[in-house]
Parts: C-alpha cells; sequence; structure tokens
C-alpha cells in the first residue's frame, strides 16, 4: 500500500501550476483538472464508480450489500494553497481511497455504500472564500454564490471559472443534504509540530477550535523622544507590550495546550524612531477547542485592559471582528478510533485543530471525525511539508478498521 | 518688553510657506527671506550693526567699549520645521534682541562686544541634515559641503539654493572658530513638559544629552497561529516585547528623570492576523546627560538579551548605528544662572536637553549655556506651541543680568 500511496503523492505533485518547488492546483485551473483526472483514473482502477459533481467535486462509490443503509464517507480536498507541499488535502483523498482498494481486495463487501470524495475550493486561495466544496455539498451554499464569489486575481465569478473549466453551471446534484449519512472520516496532516513532538503516528481530532479574532487600538500620546521624561509618558506601544504579555502568561500559565493566543499583526504611529508612539492597534487571534476557555480569556483581557489602562496611562478599545464556536468531532467515532489505534499499536493522542476543515461543515449535519497524521516539523503549507507514507498507511488502516466497526451496525 | 516681543513673535508667525495653522521657514525659501529681513529690521531698530554672512546667518553687534575683549553671543535658529510652532529657534532670537535692546537703553554699555546671532538650518528640514548655521560657523563645515548636502525634496544642492536665495556663494566670512569669544548663550523653548509640570518658568540646561541609536532584530519562527501550542512557539515579537519592557523597567525604576529610553519603530515578519511573527525589528532611543548611565544600559539590554533568549527561544542581534556623548554645559555659567534666577525671584531648575541645539556645537569651542523657558503641554513642532510671553520676558531679563555680571570680567 505504501508503494501505491507514494506513486499517488508524486504524481500529484507535479501536477501543478507553474511554481517552484512547491505544488499548485488552485480550483479549476489545467493543473485542477488533471489531478481530479487522475483521482478519476485511480478511483476507477481500484473499482469505484466515478462521479463528477456540477462544481468539480470528484466522488468514488462502492455500493453497499445494504444500498439503503446510510452511506459512509471519507475524503478531503483536491486544491491547495499557493506553492503548497504534496500533501495538504490530497492525502486525505488519497488515504480514503486506500480504503476503497482494501475493501475490494478484501473479497468482502460492506453493506453500507462507501464513498470517497475529493473536493474542489477548500483553500480560500482562489476565490477568497474556503470551504466552498463542503459548503455547496451541506446546500449552505447555492447558484447565488456563483455568481457573486469572484477570483481574487481576475474577478472572474465563480461560475464563469466553472464553464471555462468545462462543467455545465447546473448544480442541482451537488447538496447531499437530504442523503443519509452514517459517518464522514477525514484524514489530514496535523500541520503543526505536537505529534512529532510527542513522538505520535496518529491524531484523533477531538475538536475544530472556535476563535475570536479582535483588534486592538491603544491610543497614548505621540512625543518627542528626549524631551519627555519616563513618568511623563503615554506610550501607547508600551501599554500594548504590557496587555500582550500580561495575556500570553495568562494562557500559557492556565491553557498551554488547550488554546493559542497570536498577535500576528501591529502597527505603530508615527512609527518613528525618536517619537513616542502615541497610537498602537494590533491583532489578536484566539482560540480553542473550548468555548469556555475562549470566554475566560476574553474576560481576563477585559480586566487586563483596565489594569495597564491605569498603569500606562493610555485609552484601549477592543474590537472583536470574528467569533467562531469551537465544533466538537463525533464522541463515539474518537472513541473507536482511540481503541483502534491502540489495538494495531499505533501510538496515538486527542488532539485540537486549530486550523479550519471541510469536516468543520459536516459536523454540522453528520457524524464527523478526523484524523490527523504528523507532520514533520509541523511545516505545512510550503513545499517542504511532509508526511511519512508509512503514517498514510497507518491512518488509512485506522480508517479501514473503523468503517469495519460502523458497518457492523445499521 | 513684552509687548515688543508679542509683536515680533505674532509677525514672524505670519512669515510662512503655504502650511495649515502653523508657520513653516525652511532654510533659503523665499519666507525665510522675509523672515531674516525682519529681524535684520528689527536689530537696526535696536541700535545693532547687521551683517548677514555667506551661508545667511543674521548678526547684529553692539560694540563693547574695550572692543579687544572676547564677544559675548547669544542667539538661536531662524529656520522652522514643517508646519512648525511660533517659537522653536525664533524666540531665542527675539529674546537675544531684546537684551541688545536693555542695553542700548541702559546707557551703560557693555564693555564686551555683544553679538546677536539668527542661524539657517538648525532643523534638518530642507537638506536632511541638522545644526548647519552652527557647523559652519564652528569651521566643521566647509565649501565642500555646500556641494554635497541637497535638498531631500528639490534634490537641488546647498550650494544651489544658496545662489538661487540670493547669497554670493563665498563663505569665507562665516567660520567665527579663530574668533575670542567669552560666552554663546542660547534661549530655547524646552520642548517637553518638564518645567511646566513642576511649575518652573526657566531652566537651567545641566548637558545636552548623549544618545545610543540602535537597531534590533529578533529572530523566531513564523508559524501558524492556530496549529502551534504556545509551549512549541518561537514568537519573535513576544521575545521583542520582553525585552522591551525588561529594559523600561529597569530605567524607570533606576533613571527615571536622568534617561529615557524609546522604542519608536517595530515591523514584525509576515505581520498577519493569523501568523506566528517570525521576525521583529525595533529601534531603541537611549538618551541621557551621563555617558556613565548610557553605558550601563547598554550593558543592562546585553544582559536581558541573554534572558529573553534563553526564555523565549529566540535569536536577537543587537545594531548600534549611532552614538554621540553627553555635552556638558559651562559649569560657571549654569552657576550664575541659577543664582540670577532665585535672586529675581524666578523659579528655576536644572534640566537636560533631550533634542540637540546649536548650542551643542558651541560647547565644544566656548563656554556655553542654554536657558529654557516652559512649552505649554510639553507640545512641540506643531503649530500648537506656546511659550508664554512673561516667560520669554524672565528669559531675556535673566540673560540681560548674565551677560552684565560676564562683562565685569575680562
Amino acid at each position: 500500500m505504501d508503494k501505491r500511496i507514494k506513486k499517488s503523492i508524486e504524481t500529484l505533485k507535479i501536477i501543478s501550476e507553474p511554481c517552484e518547488f512547491g505544488t499548485q492546483r488552485q480550483s479549476y485551473t489545467e493543473a485542477y483538472k488533471e489531478g481530479a483526472v487522475y483521482v478519476k483514473r485511480t478511483m476507477e482502477e481500484y473499482g469505484l464508480n466515478v462521479h463528477v459533481d456540477g462544481i468539480g467535486n470528484v466522488t468514488g462509490t462502492l455500493i453497499g450489500t445494504k444500498p439503503d443503509l446510510p452511506k459512509i464517507i471519507s475524503g478531503s480536498h483536491l486544491d491547495t494553497v499557493l506553492c503548497a507541499g504534496a500533501f495538504d488535502g490530497i492525502a486525505g483523498v488519497v488515504c480514503a481511497m486506500e480504503v476503497a482498494k482494501l475493501i475490494v481486495d478484501s473479497n468482502n463487501p460492506l453493506r453500507h455504500t462507501y464513498q470517497v470524495i475529493g473536493m474542489v475550493g477548500e483553500e480560500g486561495t482562489r476565490f477568497g472564500k474556503a470551504l466552498l466544496g463542503s459548503q455547496f455539498i451541506a446546500g449552505i451554499y447555492s447558484e447565488k454564490q456563483l455568481h457573486k464569489f469572484r477570483g481574487s486575481e481576475d474577478n472572474k465569478t465563480m461560475y464563469d471559472a466553472m464553464i471555462e473549466y468545462g462543467l455545465s453551471g447546473d448544480i442541482s446534484n451537488v447538496s447531499k443534504k437530504d442523503e443519509k449519512v452514517k459517518a464522514f472520516i477525514e484524514i489530514h496532516g496535523e500541520q503543526g509540530p505536537v505529534l512529532e513532538k510527542e513522538q505520535k503516528m496518529i491524531g484523533v481530532v477531538e475538536s475544530i477550535v472556535g476563535l475570536s479574532w479582535l483588534k486592538i487600538s491603544v491610543i497614548g500620546q505621540t512625543n518627542h523622544s528626549g524631551t519627555v521624561p519616563m513618568d511623563y509618558r503615554k506610550d501607547a506601544a508600551i501599554g500594548a507590550y504590557n496587555l500582550i504579555l500580561n495575556m500570553n502568561e495568562y494562557v500559557c500559565t492556565n491553557y498551554t495546550g488547550k488554546a493559542t493566543i497570536t498577535e500576528g499583526k501591529i502597527q505603530l504611529s508615527p512609527n518613528s524612531l525618536n517619537s513616542i508612539p502615541g497610537y498602537c492597534d494590533f491583532t489578536l487571534d484566539i482560540r480553542s477547542g473550548e468555548e469556555e476557555i475562549i470566554v475566560d480569556i476574553l474576560n481576563k483581557l477585559d480586566e487586563f485592559k483596565n489594569e495597564v489602562k491605569r498603569k500606562c496611562r493610555v485609552e484601549i478599545v477592543v474590537d472583536e471582528q470574528t467569533r467562531k464556536k469551537p465544533i466538537l468531532m463525533d464522541k463515539h467515532l474518537k472513541n473507536i478510533l482511540d481503541e483502534q489505534c491502540a489495538k494495531m499499536g499505533y501510538a496515538s493522542m486527542r488532539i485540537n485543530s486549530g486550523a479550519g476543515h471541510d469536516s468543520m461543515v459536516f459536523a454540522e449535519m453528520w457524524k464527523t471525525a478526523m484524523i490527523f497524521l504528523a507532520t514533520k516539523n509541523g511545516i505545512s503549507h510550503n513545499p517542504d511539508e511532509w508526511i511519512d507514507y508509512k503514517d498514510m498507511v497507518a491512518g488509512a488502516k485506522v480508517l479501514y478498521e473503523l468503517i469495519r466497526k460502523l458497518d457492523e451496525g445499521d
């Protein structure tokens, strides 16, 4: 199986738009089409019936012996970010195909119908909107969005890009919201360093983290750096740094491994060597798998804000710009995965997903789980991204056993 | 005297290049010329002999009864920053002229020759180089620089700007480095909040601070804000903020009123909401009137740097880009000024100058002192700059008494 996986990953790696070192298959490009054709051909070789839906998702089906039972689906996305690595998205599609192959080769067909899906537009790269394939499947998006979403580069509507790509423009066959689905399971690289550092092969995703994105403005007083003594200053940057370090200390002390906060962007004004900064804007990105932790961190922000206002003689304005609740993966599926890994001798752990995935969308309608594979050095969205083929084999085998288990019931 | 001062300040305020609310007289502009002509006419009205030198400094002279004695000189600069207030520079020229008027009106001429000087190009605004007038007078700059320094806006050489302005291009009469000068005294606004907060009219400048300007680069590792737990991060910005707050705490605890440090400029990379900053560059501006304090702060920086490298798992590179030693004002002159303020009932204090002035240049060759006047709200380089006329009167009277005292000896 590892040879087949290696061949698929290496073949798909070079099916790419021009891009130095990395691989790049934005939705509806020639490279995307070539990648989809490769996946389609492989599915056919493995014995699946293949269907390409109205927005370019590729689905392979193994009809179960009891076709009225709900489906079991696995897959991930076919598209990539700009100059990406060879694994993000496609690894989950390749593993799901390998599971189909195992089922076919076992000569013991499933009772449930099993589908492998390779989705379009999970990355926001081409149209500035992420999770496209899954949101059309879930019926959250419809024709309206096809004419609304436009390419960030070429300003072409999604509809025009689809027509140009060779699709009909009819998306009536895309939504699966009225279908009966027993479980959706996605295999994906962790895209972080935890599994590797903890020496685990497999992560059983606990939840996809919720987040709060805030813009924080600190207002002090601009002045000459030479003429204003330290104790008279209203240095907006010093106010910001106090708030940031208080918050970091609090989160590190109380929530390491359970929440992250990041202050990724900062802007001082006037931002000049010999001026005391009068204004400082920075962003705060709070993430956690537990909503109560996000709420506690936000409360703490409010408390520290008032302390820093007094201590640093500044004003502070906090503006929450985005808020998303954590999405829990299905408890039953997680438990089976834990047991299965233990039984098969694969070192595993529960882990949160700090990034978004198509599974976020499906978790709102179906029982959903994610299997994370260790990502070398935690590097992702980068040509250096690497997942060991033996870990992909392990992931596929765990998924196969999970599906066998699910297939026992109705 | 306050009416004459008010008239001069208000007249010169409206002699300006176009500039909303503020006043603006960059060197060698029409507004500069008109301002210089007003100063020249006022000097003549007051009974001084006026001479404009080769680079546009305006000098008014009251010949002493013993013309062989060294000169006593007072003055400041005629030029302004962009969209400036009505006091910076010109207040010192107006006060020095008022002292001449007091001498003339006393019918008791000085033994020493007294000169009032209004200098060109103290601000770096037009040519990107500051302290031009004083450095040509000191003989530090010569013809070479006239052809080298260029306007930041028009790229014209200083020589071409001077010729266009109407000067001859001959600067052989500018340098005073071979002249005997008993003292140079400059009156200037404080440009900071200390005198006002301490309820003092007059500041006797202890020294013009020395400085160290550094660029500090912190190198961590860029990563996805969602996927990397707090304890695995190498956040360059967090490293920088730790270093900055450690330094601030140290300077505030040990050197408030004696040193300032400012981190005016910062740049993160990639500076994006959902990325852990991998790089952070910031500037550090250290100033003190005492060289040993600057050295101690730099040593402390080195110590904190090593602590933060370990604690935050980052690399830190410190690059000192500018270093200037503090310049002490003349002890004897400072003592007379202290005594004189006390005698005349003007609340005064010793104070450091955190900004540079022409007096820095003259202090290297002549006994030099500076008299600071309280600046409302510490605001300077701003149309809202304000010095009370009664404080300017007090400054001129203290200067007059100092000169009378100096005139007693040879």
